[in-house]
């Protein structure tokens, strides 16, 4: 059966077909207008209506970036998008006027339950997926079920307090994972080595054109590849705040593996050793217990939008 | 079908024979010789054949205070007991020679099931149940099922790290929540007070006979509930950890409940207030979601063994 | 002897003419042009003179917001204002043709010596001045002796890192004590409540006509005067930081007198009695030693000027 | 002019006879009876008669382990000897009946004071001396003048809280700088790294003879000079430890050099080098400003006492 997956972003929204295989046979793109909130649902509405005239599809499965009530209808809130308790299943159903199941699905979630299904995560009964870009997603499976929790709200790990009155967070509290283990972090970290190590900064201010405020995260990465110390040490300190962080999560959790995708993904070995280590240093029971691997994740960017189409599959 | 659980403690062994509604119907008990593994197996063995000599048993489950398998056969680790890898479900099953299943259960995972199905927890999916002892134990349901991990050794949220750098915990690691959210470290505040605060500490030292080195949690708790307020505050910052620490676990698997057990639980509502406060102050996304109720278990010291009892009663 | 105290800010120079009880005879005052370094030397200069010409001076203070060199001749490094190494002295020395002392001083040692000899600390060597306006600046005074240190940059404890790993300072470090007890913090903290805890924050949020961007400290100090609840709560947290952060301070300095200034001190007793408090908590050796006082500052906004007026008098 | 300085500690008396120079031309020891206080008096006095004759002297100087108040007579509060406010001065000085001046001085400030005068800190007028032994020992001199505070507890430097909710300190205080950076703190964490990094630890535990609970620091630092990766690991924590703390005492001091005494020095370069990294790591104002240097003591376990012998002369 094909499944469409339609993601969508604050910029962007991205729709799919999804073969069983978790194969994308089509695919259709727009920008987000996210001014006002109807506008969002009639460009996913149009992905959809364009791909279903060219294929017969069984299910549909939204993501949306934020907090998607338990009976997947709803999206109760999110950051980037002026949804607060948006009926998103509902409104692109009586549109649509399909019968197939349409549900929606937290983007990390998604992106997790692909992983899982067909990439790093084949074969592996408990997993948890890091989506770190700017900030830090993150989504689960527990015994080969997805972790959403009483109010379809669980591995919210991003906000994880990690250091307590530590950094301030756009979402009000202090310290969360996400401030440490971040692009966005990656990119302060570099920002404040160049004001107060200006002699070691130089290879990386080279690679912004000598402007600090224009310094994006893939600039570190590729400093880093070609030797430069000091963006090898902003990227291990990142490495090992992601590591110790899944050591926190890997206390609830337990799971068998650890999947890092996301932007900063592309640091690679940069980046896993300095989080396998991290892990390590952190884990509870360590010599009594076995240790769960740290690996990228394989899906790419299309992760959520092939999720979210095989978790509306299991619907039907 | 009766089931029978038994309860293997650092001091002593509990069996109890546990009907369908989680009702204890016959008990038996023994001191645990913890200084060879193979005479813990044997009063285990013995107090399974009391019981089941009286009753027909369907089921029996042990209840281990360490790491246990996935496969619910081996004990991989205990801090209080001499196992290693010691495989307890098969040395018991081949001496009972019962035709019924065994299986072994971490002591938190146990307790958290028997409330979830008898206790504080019953109508709620998703729930965590803390054992606030001398240490922290914690298990946790995810809709419906016992969360175990990939291998066994979910939910060890004790260790989780709340304070960077923070108290030497037993363990290896620092900073472990149950160095902040435990008897031991209400104790351990108590005697800090009664060393730097000595004016205000009069009541509390009273009921240790002016001994500090002697002072235990329960007198705590009874000078607070008597008024004082040292001791008040001392519980006050004790809850003010659990809550916190609560927020972390709540993070990850979004319980609708959050139950507390063990000795500390007989401080009501001087802990769960703030123990309320201290979850609502770091609980993410707060005032676009639903908060969880933080409330006192309600199966007492037999939470684990009544728990035992009924996950064997599944494995049938 | 009269003397000369010119107070160089961002935004503005204020002199004054100073006798011999502190009192300020006469003032001068103008905007800082803070685009290039000379125009700040010419603004000084005039000040200076315009002054000269009305009293018989000898000598003159000269306040720099930054790190001055210990010869006090130099502005090493200022963070708003484009001095690097500035030879401020020399500069203003040549111009004036004056045949007095002139001498530079950091700005809260300036205050500081001000307080310890006309304000809040006369009688008493030993004595720390805290200045918490935006940031929080701090000078001692060590048995009578205003401590500058081996390079003229001694107590910087704005910068004094309370949290590991905690907020970024815009020094390019985490944590420092200034990002935890100043007005920023205060109002940042203010911004975090109105997001996550609005029901609560209706008091603080009229006070900035429901414009929290736009939120101001004093506003807050005036809601908690009025007995707002929360406001009450965000200035008890800025003065725990502030006592807690004062213990660290009186740990290496052993002060009798902790003066506190700055647009915070408006909040009087609500901030004071936190403060007491949080020191209390954080005194090393509590119990066994005597406990330093701390009170509000009584020189105001002229502190530093006096100050510096009064310090070139000494190197007469 | 000779000058006699006694040295106080927990199991001896060590006194001698120093000259200007800060030679000891005698000396004499004997073991310290704890269980009284009045016996531990008759030591000193023993040992101050028996010096005085066979030498002509000046003045006394006597070394406390703990407070001494400011008037340098009275030593208020010691953890290892029974004294409550012990008019330490004035028993030893109506037994004696020399007319010569005698003083109290606390040990850390007396071997500060040796260093600064005749050792590692000849030459600067402002310096920090940490000793470092099982604890952290500091005193500071402050443009050539010993820094003693209002009351003559200055530079408790050991109880500075770096972490907050850290370590359980003795003192009653949670976090204190001596909990991670001391002899105490390297045992400690060497400990643990036995139990959770057994396969890494072998080099360390040859040294204790497979016996954990006997481990000593000195062990370690021999096992990191051999090579050992752990040990040298657990020695680079120590040190950054000492350096991020030793940043913290130079932001309200700052000093031109930090001396580093006591047992942990023997690790010399293996400490030094992360110790330098973790100064300059933590350093406010980097880039701005001259950084202090770090290096060894060098006057040995007898700086305590030619310091108090060298402060005592002063006083004459």
């Amino acid at each position: 059966m094909y499944a469409i997956g339609v993601d969508i972003g604050g910029t962007k929204i991205a729709a799919g077909v999804v073969d069983e295989d978790g194969t994308i046979l089509a695919k259709s793109r727009r920008a987000t207008a996210t001014a006002d909130s109807s506008s969002v649902d009639r460009g996913v509405i149009e992905a959809v209506r364009e791909l279903a005239e060219q294929f017969e599809i069984g299910a549909v499965g939204l993501v949306a970036p934020g907090f998607v009530s338990s009976d997947q209808r709803t999206v109760m809130f999110t950051p980037n998008l002026p949804w607060r308790n948006h009926p998103l299943r509902d409104n692109v159903a009586s549109a649509l006027e399909l019968d197939v199941p349409i549900v929606v699905e937290n983007d990390a979630n998604a992106a997790a339950w692909a992983e899982f299904r067909f990439g790093a995560g084949r074969g592996v009964d408990d997993m948890v997926l890091l989506t770190i870009g700017t900030g830090l997603g993150c989504g689960a499976v527990v015994d080969g079920v997805l972790l959403r929790g009483a109010w379809g709200i669980a591995t919210e790990a991003g906000h994880l307090r990690v250091v307590p009155n530590g950094h301030q967070c756009g979402c009000g509290l202090r310290g969360c994972w996400e401030q440490y283990a971040s692009g966005n972090a990656l990119v302060r970290n570099a920002r404040a080595a160049i004001e107060t190590r200006p002699d070691e900064a130089t290879a990386i201010l080279d690679r912004c054109d000598g402007d600090a405020a224009s310094l994006k995260g893939p600039a570190v990465t590729k400093a880093a590849q070609a030797g430069d110390p000091l963006a090898i040490e902003l990227l291990a300190e990142l490495g090992t705040w992601i590591g110790e962080g899944s050591a926190a999560v890997g206390t609830i959790i337990d799971p068998a593996l650890i999947v890092i995708g996301g932007g900063v993904a592309a640091a690679g070995d940069l980046l896993l050793e300095p989080a396998r280590a991290g892990f390590l240093s952190q884990l509870s029971g360590r010599g009594h217990r076995p240790v769960a691997s740290i690996e990228l994740a394989s899906m790419g960017n299309d992760a959520g939008l092939v999720g979210a189409a095989d978790l509306a599959r299991t619907a039907v």
